[in-house]
């Protein structure tokens, strides 16, 4: 792949450069980049942290993460050449010295290379150091121009969408909105990316992509991990704020959204937003019919016991926090009218499984008699996001033998079949898209909000009263009874997700 | 499987056991029935014929057969079995004796067995045989009741409109259309049934198969086979005559037909009829733009090197028969006008393939620019029909990377991936339905003079003008230039085959 005009000479000024994050993800995609030739010819690397470390020591640091974190193979030569470009800048963040010196370094920077550099903030820092941040960079004179200055802010970004408004507003007193580049990584997933591919490049599947043909829509992001060791953080957040807000919300736009004018940031976001805007809300007097929520308690993952959530570190005894969250949502909009949404999610489930499925309605007439087997009616399509990569369409099909019998059956797409090419790290994209401005896979504020708006009156009644039956799914389920009822009552079931057989999809 | 109540004590009636067809196809087709225990209990098999065989001479005549056409493994216990029930009838076909003797003998069995029974005529013989045949059963009374005596005929039935309607004339003297099998291989193999069940037991391609969505359909049946032994016959047939006007005109109207009120034989003939009755007519001065014929001469066919169709035995040196034929057709009705349906068909192809390819139109609206790829434009829905046995579905995803890049890739559905069972041979299948009395693969009187009024035009003109280009292509191409102009002229293409890479469709 050649290097677009557009790339320039970049400095990249990495904020919570001694996190878990730079180490496992930022660093590794950078490098990943640099491998790739992906970087532009000049980059520099400025870490900002409050631990001592030398350029070296933290470059040993970071090493130490891409060995243990990356899959592909690191050769030391390239590593060394790349480690050249990293500078470390000590200094405490909320203190103004350290944006002075930071300042003074870049202008240096950028006399030494002789023009005006692309600046790039990343924020790999707590959501509650954003707005500080902002403002110092701001105070610094550091925001920039418009064209060549950027900031990239990790999600959550805010715990609820009053905190998001401030914060969100904090970065736009300092920042235009097309400098902030907010970042949600399932977005960059080559599965997430492809779906408006598959929509709005083929002819075939939108005709049918609306409520005369789709029955419902059920969206599945399960993990069998627990909260490892963020109980702390979790306890906080819950499983709706810290994946359907964003991850589900997002996939759900994806799905949902009209065919863009033309494949940019701002038709994209617009028409996802479209989507945001056009949910349905939520009546508080409505969560219990429309919303589940689930603690998982002690169970058996891949044959191991594992336990409670309650009983995780820094995870309180009677916890009200959710590790599970159902919704039913619908889209308020001429495409969708009555086509529920289902969305789930949740940790220690019983397999690890993203996908989204698209249940078409039944044949309008049956040709065959029931007792050739059509009342299965499997008819549906799945996007299988993680960790099978594919495509699945499930059709019946007449059984081999003399009498006709129909038996259901799937037609299969699989990224790894069809593509030999190694698939880039959602980190790898995304934060190639800051270097290059293109902001298509990144979330505009409007559209956070939007999803904030959306989820608050869940937020505050689960909140205000503390779930009874709490913890009410084993680890190893698929979640709590709740969530079975919220489809049930329709009539309609989760779909059970396409789980591998022969790993045929996996990467 | 359970024996079907609709079973009972059949008497079958061989008539050509001596030839080939008998060998190579019936009887083995009757044997595996037999062992899939999917005869009826009491059965017995009465081979006519004019050569001199003993009950034993025959049955090993054809147990040689089995075992050089079978493909799976032939117990000799399960062969003596079957066997026992075979009995040779010397006769004349032309002489009313053997039908005196064969009245005689099959009342006599039908007394052993102490009921009526039912009563197959199978006729394995040349076409010029099925009129003096079917006369002498009616004089001898044989044709017997509607609804316990039936007639097979293999195709062709005539050579062309006039013979067809001369032989069917005196087949419907003696016996009613309900008892009439005409039997149409192609329709008996599962790739071609499961057309009915993939359209119309499936919500999701029916909205899409139409003029709306559809841009063109080509069919494609290759053969790298030359005429063999059959040089003779097949300078009298031709290949509009001996594949188009049977094979393809069936597939067409699978593919077009619309939706049966029920799956059963009248309905789904009915539909099919409309296909055919809407076909519009070629004008003998439109032959030109509308056909192509071609003939093959010496070339390659899978590294070895094959001689010209005139220099086959049985064939003239300046012979003007046709051993490819191409058709561009149309639908005239309301879901297929303006598109246009594409046949062709030929030996000595490069490559041996059955499959319907139907194109989709483009996108209305490309929202992602050419740049990134679209310009390809591949999106068609292939039903393979032979040697591969699946569905394929060709779509537009994006190419792994940072950069958005589309590719053409497949979503395949198989049916020896999906199914284990043993896919029943066409024969066995057509054979079982016969003795079921269910005519739903057959084709009726109606459609078969539809099929040869459709080709009768072209035959005619092609008759009248000897080809002045014979030989035309080279074994081992894809036929004759004027077919590639057949379609280069509406600014199609044949859509190339979509040949197995690894096998993995093929049984």
């Amino acid at each position: 792949m050649l290097l677009s005009q557009k790339e320039r000479d970049t400095l990249f000024v990495l904020f919570g450069a001694g996190g878990d994050l730079s180490q496992r993800l930022i660093v590794p995609a950078l490098f990943s980049l640099y491998q790739d030739e992906l970087l532009p010819p000049r980059f520099h690397l400025y870490c900002v942290g409050r631990s001592d470390y030398s350029d070296e020591a933290l470059a040993a640091h970071f090493f130490e993460g891409l060995n243990r974190y990356s899959t592909g193979s690191v050769s030391k030569k390239q590593w060394h050449e790349f480690a050249s470009q990293i500078e470390y800048l000590q200094g405490d963040i909320l203190q103004d010295k350290v944006y002075d010196t930071l300042n003074k370094t870049l202008r240096k920077k950028e006399k030494q290379w002789q023009g005006t550099a692309e600046i790039i903030f990343y924020m790999a820092t707590p959501p509650s150091l954003f707005k500080p941040i902002a403002s110092a960079l701001g105070n610094a004179g550091l925001a920039g121009d418009r064209e060549h200055t950027r900031i990239v802010v990790e999600k959550p970004v805010g715990h609820d969408l009053a905190s998001f408004q401030e914060i969100n507003q904090a970065l736009s007193s300092v920042f235009e909105e097309d400098q902030v580049f907010r970042i949600d990584h399932y977005l960059g997933k080559e599965t997430v990316q492809n779906i408006l591919a598959f929509r709005f490049a083929n002819p075939m599947f939108e005709p049918i992509w609306n409520r005369r043909y789709i029955d419902h829509v059920a969206i599945t992001v399960a993990e069998t991990l627990g909260v490892e060791n963020r109980g702390i953080y979790y306890e906080k957040a819950g499983a709706l704020r810290d994946m359907v807000q964003n991850h589900l919300l997002q996939l759900l736009s994806l799905v949902a959204m009209e065919p863009p004018v033309v494949y940019d940031a701002n038709d994209v976001r617009n028409k996802k937003c479209d989507v945001l805007h056009a949910l349905r809300p939520i009546p508080t007097d409505a969560v219990d019919v429309l919303a589940a929520r689930g603690q998982y308690y002690a169970g058996w993952i891949n044959g191991e016991r594992v336990r409670a959530y309650c009983d995780e570190g820094g995870v309180a005894p009677h916890s009200n926090t959710e590790t599970f969250a159902a919704l039913k949502l619908h889209v308020d909009n001429w495409r969708w009218q009555g086509v529920p949404f289902y969305l789930r999610t949740g940790k220690r489930l019983e397999a690890k499984v993203s996908e989204i499925s698209i249940r078409f309605r039944d044949v309008p007439h049956k040709s065959f008699p029931a007792s050739y087997g059509l009342n299965e009616q499997p008819a549906r399509l799945v996007i299988q996001i993680a960790p099978q990569e594919g495509i699945v369409l499930k059709f019946m099909a007449k059984e081999p033998g003399s009498q006709l019998r129909l038996r259901p059956v799937n037609m299969r797409f699989c990224y790894n079949e069809a593509f030999e090419t190694r698939s880039p790290g959602a980190y790898e994209t995304l934060i190639r898209d800051v270097m290059l401005g293109d902001a298509t896979l990144f979330m505009r504020g409007d559209q956070v909000e939007s999803a904030w708006r959306q989820i608050t009156p869940v937020l505050e009644v689960w909140e205000a009263n503390p779930a009874v039956d709490f913890p009410n799914y084993a680890a190893g389920s698929w979640g709590p009874e709740s969530a079975t009822m919220l489809v049930a009552q329709d009539g309609k079931n989760w779909l059970a997700p396409t789980l591998s057989k022969k790993g045929d999809c996996v990467r």
